[in-house]
């Protein structure tokens, strides 16, 4: 006998919810906001096929569905709370739900919840094509969110951890280059187990003029801090901080359309008055995260990233869209 | 050249939010919640095929994507104020997103978005099968949310509205019965264009001792109360509220398993003191909305539906499960 929703919703997906005044189980979940504080709500959709492969390993999958909508709480600088978790789960052969598969999901799911005191208080199940749906609720003093909009002329460009590893794992997968063995264990992390950088979003409260994370690459997501802010930026290629791998494919296309457009980062991507500097590295060091400028917000309204040499380096393609 | 999913969220999704800090636009949207309220959360996931048809008209299938959810908040007693929507959504032939499904949906969502005062305040768009995922939040005093845990022995059990509609629509377009014009015309609006009864939970705070709505049938979601609240329950079959149509069906099995176990009805299902019993009726008159006490609230943990002779009728289904 195949198990019943109520049962799958029980056995994986209820844990204690101590945060909530009403968790799992009744027709909705009853939360207490915190004093002085205001709520930041962000949702993601991962589809298979479209964000994963079919047969990725469900552990990380738990891990990153979780770790994607994170990453909207960091760049926002918000404490992540609460999730809503809903799936569409194709029956497997003979019917009922895949519970090894629903195991290992879950578990990813919670160990990434657990290190961010998130808890998950409520959602769906249902029979459908594989997808993946978390809405995602935080907390963050009022003044203090990390808005778009709020770049200034002069702001010094900041990307926190290295860009562009998932995307080189990815065409290492598809065939589009070969990766030695550390390459490709580092790059894989950064595509399978992304770190939501919460700890980053909260300490740029106060500090930080804007942000967003990079999900769609460096200048599609800068691009919205510049629209929002109606401002320009001028960046440094040679500053950003690549690992070897892409720092070794820097010399082809492949290597710049990594480190600029390519998708799947969950960095921050921030902007600071140039006196914050020296206070941004002592983050950085504290964190353990690297903190690097890569550039300066100009009136201007464009986005030019020079070469080694000073020259602007022509963009072939400004990150990825799901309907172009 | 088709839409990018950023003009899409603009063209289609982005309407104004006097009620949020921050809508959509950012990496999250900011909410304060009203003083004395806690969060309402719930979320509910729609998939093709498992939920509606492919060719559901797309009108009314935003309408319901949006009901089923406030549906929640109804069963609560809670005021809807935000939503998410995350769609999965395949291209059309030739690759760009379905422009005038969307515009449809969209519109279905809305109007009945406004008719609650919900404001749509983030989600997501991307390409693969058809899903809508909606993440509902509202505000009710502490105190005041209707959970499914306080049923009391020798509450009378009432529900709203009228049983079963939705699925007798379903028999009719599956072939199992043969619905006339006007019976089917009231059965299809339930299916389609089911009401959340919104008003009705927020009359019923401080009044009722336990609610639900009905989505997965009478029995199954009764069930839950009677779980949470650790108690049973006796009903009348001949008092259920039924359309013509369901009554017609009611010598055969047909019509007591769409009145008791129909899924799709999105009424609400509550228990209250009998003393309550004419302020019940008021509000029903007031709200224009047919209330009916359909049993009562038991000792002994088992739910019996007794016929016009008084006998128990044999229950042959207690709802709809995905998993089973």
């Amino acid at each position: 006998m195949s198990m019943s929703e109520f049962d799958l919703i029980k056995r994986f997906f209820t844990r204690a919810t101590p945060g909530a005044l009403l968790g799992v189980g009744d027709d909705a979940a009853l939360l207490q906001v915190s004093d002085g504080n205001v709520l930041a709500v962000s949702c993601d959709m991962l589809v298979s096929g479209t964000h994963f492969f079919a047969d990725a390993d469900p552990y990380l999958l738990g891990h990153k569905t979780l770790a994607v909508n994170l990453s909207d709480m960091a760049a926002m600088g918000a404490t992540p709370r609460w999730a809503t978790l809903a799936i569409a789960l194709p029956p497997k052969d003979g019917g009922g739900a895949d519970e090894v598969w629903l195991d290992k999901f879950s578990a990813g799911f919670f160990a990434l919840a657990q290190q961010h005191g998130v808890e998950l208080i409520g959602g769906d199940t249902t029979r459908g094509p594989l997808n993946l749906c978390v809405t995602i609720i935080g907390e963050v003093p009022a003044e203090q969110a990390l808005r778009r909009s709020g770049a200034q002329i002069g702001d010094e460009i900041w990307v926190s951890g290295s860009l562009g590893d998932a995307a080189l794992a990815l065409a290492h997968r598809q065939g589009l280059t070969v990766l030695s063995g550390i390459e490709l264990a580092a790059c894989e992390k950064a595509l399978h187990q992304p770190q939501p950088r919460i700890a980053l979003g909260m300490a740029l409260r106060g500090i930080a003029s804007s942000a967003i994370d990079i999900s769609d690459g460096l200048l599609a997501d800068l691009g919205h801090i510049l629209e929002s802010s109606n401002v320009g930026a001028q960046l440094d290629l040679l500053s950003l901080p690549v690992s070897p791998g892409v720092r070794r494919h820097f010399s082809q296309p492949l290597g710049k359309q990594c480190a600029l457009s390519g998708g799947d980062d969950y960095e921050l991507c921030f902007t600071a008055p140039h006196q914050r500097h020296a206070e941004l590295l002592s983050i950085a060091a504290k964190l353990g995260l690297p903190l690097t400028p890569i550039g300066e917000i100009v009136a201007r309204r464009e986005c030019i990233v020079h070469d080694a040499s000073g020259k602007p380096i022509k963009l072939e393609t400004s990150g990825y869209d799901h309907f172009r």
